[in-house]
């Protein structure tokens, strides 16, 4: 009944949540894949992440409540934390000590000193970590990067964008109050979500391969969103009516690099408002712009430039031509997995370079510096000041070498 | 031949480049209004509007070099100050004390003490002085600012805008080589133009009246549209061939206000792109953006929050029902004057209020903190800190009065 061909990638899947039961679904369909181990305190959830598998499979993991048990079993090549914010680092870097590749889901770093951690735990075993940043493989954003790669936005300037996402309700309903999302509102305040977009942008920048981001400054808006929310559609949850909410509402952060370009990430998630990751990129040549879907493209459109609206949506017909080879791939297999495909192709290329023993296409020093942004976006709040961000990668970036494979971002 | 109804403006009006031109053709074909003066060192300017009055109106104009003949007239009551940025408040500082009220054109400061220069003068003449900043007009600004005092937005969170123009050609070319932005370009580092949409905002934030701006961070990026735009469209200007620039095409600043709200402003106008003023405002009840032209009303749109392109250019649909008394009114009129408008509205603002001797809707105190931030984030940039914006109300923002009358913006 087990699958035990040599090909396949044997995991352990830590953390069951919302974004854990998803993921689980994806893995339990790909057939070079054995989920070996179910982790979470929760029974509720592992029992119905071992019926999932189960339904897909025909076999049923095992269910753990300590991952230690995970790491422990030398079959296991690989784990995915699907954690609280938390707990990733700390779990990435036990998974990396004890040789197997860890994918960490998206989130912030609470102390810049864990990210050293992270890169420490790489450099010594030489095993990698990737931060499954799914926006990383967005269709447009990777089209754009494929536009950029082609020359055709000349030199890059500046790139803005973020979580700008209404999750009033996740936060103050969760999901059973076991939400960690609700605990960081109330604890802290900062950019708590960077790396959509600072993911893809990083990539299309060449952060840490040949540049590197120098500093950031960000400042908060008052925090109001919640609140409201909770006066009006939790009356009755008297804890959470008089609760105090220090992350503020928008926080907008601003990244100088080393080669010039700049950088702004907004985080807007307690305030009503359409879905956007504010993707933008600015070249000498051309400009992509998600609010609008619109690309510009000098000498094209300069007759045209007051007249935006008339446009709005031209990126879609970009995609034919310029749509990335990763993503023509992935479009002849047919699209599979959430967030628009974005899921199942990070979850691909964390997987394929489990498989291969490679280096993974977003590395330890890409997460490293990303999560970064968490935690100096909190201190630069508090100092009111920009905040240097460190090289992780100590001078290596100069001469790093691009990622090859299937699912470079590079 | 000349009017001399005693409810007409005597004005004269300095500066006729461009805009000046633009904006004699508006005042030309009012009746209430009588231009004494054309000023301007350049003869084919003031020949070219002297014609122009004359074609209208039937009288011409005395033509003059000097403004100070201008300020020496006693008939005259208002001076319309449109001439390069740099001479702005020197030349409003003499009207004022030449007891003229003074109208000036968009630009920024250069040193902060201009702007206490700017205060001084209205304090101690007590003749108004109004940055015409057109933007506060604009359709889509009041029609928000409408809905946001109907308490459609909830509490104001965020705002951001700016200037997103590609003026390269503008820049490089200029007006037979005197345009002054070249030179701007050329010797400084700063949001050159933070006024559209810092105007707006400020006014929806009550800026001056109940609110302050705090501080003001602003990061430059590289500065290349202009060198790649002359090195493939002006290869035979060797001058300009070489030049080196200063101005960075993308600077963004963040500005904290007293009562917790923040605002983002950009320049964007030396790289390829589509004309955007990136007005945006976020409530706890509502959000509206320029880009895309969409507004989402918290419990209206929830179920659709994904689906923004759907929505693209909604905003308009609540034209009908929220347009601003004043657009309203405009409409009923007939629309005239440039940039959809706007010209006309805040020319009217600023000549309404010379006519009836009152206090003008943008006054001495908005446009030195608005003017201040030029010179404020080119002080940022320099010195990669948040820099404190002074009050120039002295602390009378905290009961100053909402101007009244037709054109108010309180």
């Amino acid at each position: 009944m087990e699958k035990s061909n040599s090909l396949c990638v044997v995991m352990g899947v830590i953390g069951l949540g919302a974004r854990g039961s998803s993921i689980i679904k994806m893995l339990a369909k790909m057939k070079d894949v054995r989920i070996k181990y179910l982790c979470d305190i929760y029974k509720d959830r592992t029992e119905a992440a071992q019926a999932s598998v189960f339904h897909y499979t025909g076999y049923k993991p095992d269910i753990v409540t300590d991952y230690k048990v995970i790491l422990a079993d030398e079959q296991v090549q690989a784990v995915l934390i699907l954690t609280s914010w938390e707990t990733h680092i700390k779990m990435a870097v036990e998974a990396m000590n004890s040789g197997k590749y860890a994918g960490i889901e998206v989130g912030g770093a609470y102390d810049i000193k864990d990210c050293f951690s992270l890169v420490e735990a790489y450099e010594n075993t030489g095993i990698p970590c990737m931060m499954l940043e799914n926006c990383c493989y967005g269709k447009y954003e990777l089209m754009v990067k494929n536009m950029v790669e082609k020359g055709m936005f000349g030199e890059i300037i500046h790139c803005s964008g973020g979580y700008m996402h209404d999750l009033r309700k996740e936060v103050a309903y969760g999901n059973e109050n076991r939400h960690y999302r609700l605990r960081n509102y109330i604890s802290r305040n900062c950019d708590n979500y960077p790396t959509h977009e600072l993911g893809p942008i990083a990539k299309i920048l060449k952060i840490n391969k040949g540049n590197r981001m120098l500093s950031v400054y960000s400042i908060s808006s008052k925090a109001r969103g919640l609140s409201h929310f909770i006066h009006e559609e939790k009356k009755d949850d008297l804890d959470l009516y008089n609760t105090v909410f220090k992350q503020g509402d928008i926080i907008t952060s601003v990244i100088r690099c080393l080669n010039g370009e700049t950088i702004t990430l907004t985080l807007d998630t307690t305030l009503p408002r359409f879905y956007s990751r504010g993707f933008s990129i600015s070249g000498t040549k051309a400009r992509y712009q998600e609010d609008g879907n619109l690309i510009f493209i000098d000498k094209k459109h300069n007759n045209f430039h007051f007249l935006s609206r008339l446009f709005y949506n031209n990126a879609a017909l970009y995609l034919r031509r310029y749509m990335h080879p990763i993503w023509k791939r992935f479009k002849n297999e047919g699209v599979k997995g959430g967030h628009g495909g974005m899921d199942y192709l990070v979850l691909r290329a964390f997987l394929e370079a489990v498989r291969d023993r490679t280096e993974t296409p977003i590395d330890v020093y890409d997460s490293a510096s990303w999560m970064a942004i968490t935690a100096l976006s909190e201190k630069s709040i508090i100092e009111d000041s920009p905040i240097q961000i460190p090289d992780f990668t100590n001078g290596k970036w100069k001469d790093r070498k691009p990622f090859e494979g299937k699912y470079s971002l590079d």
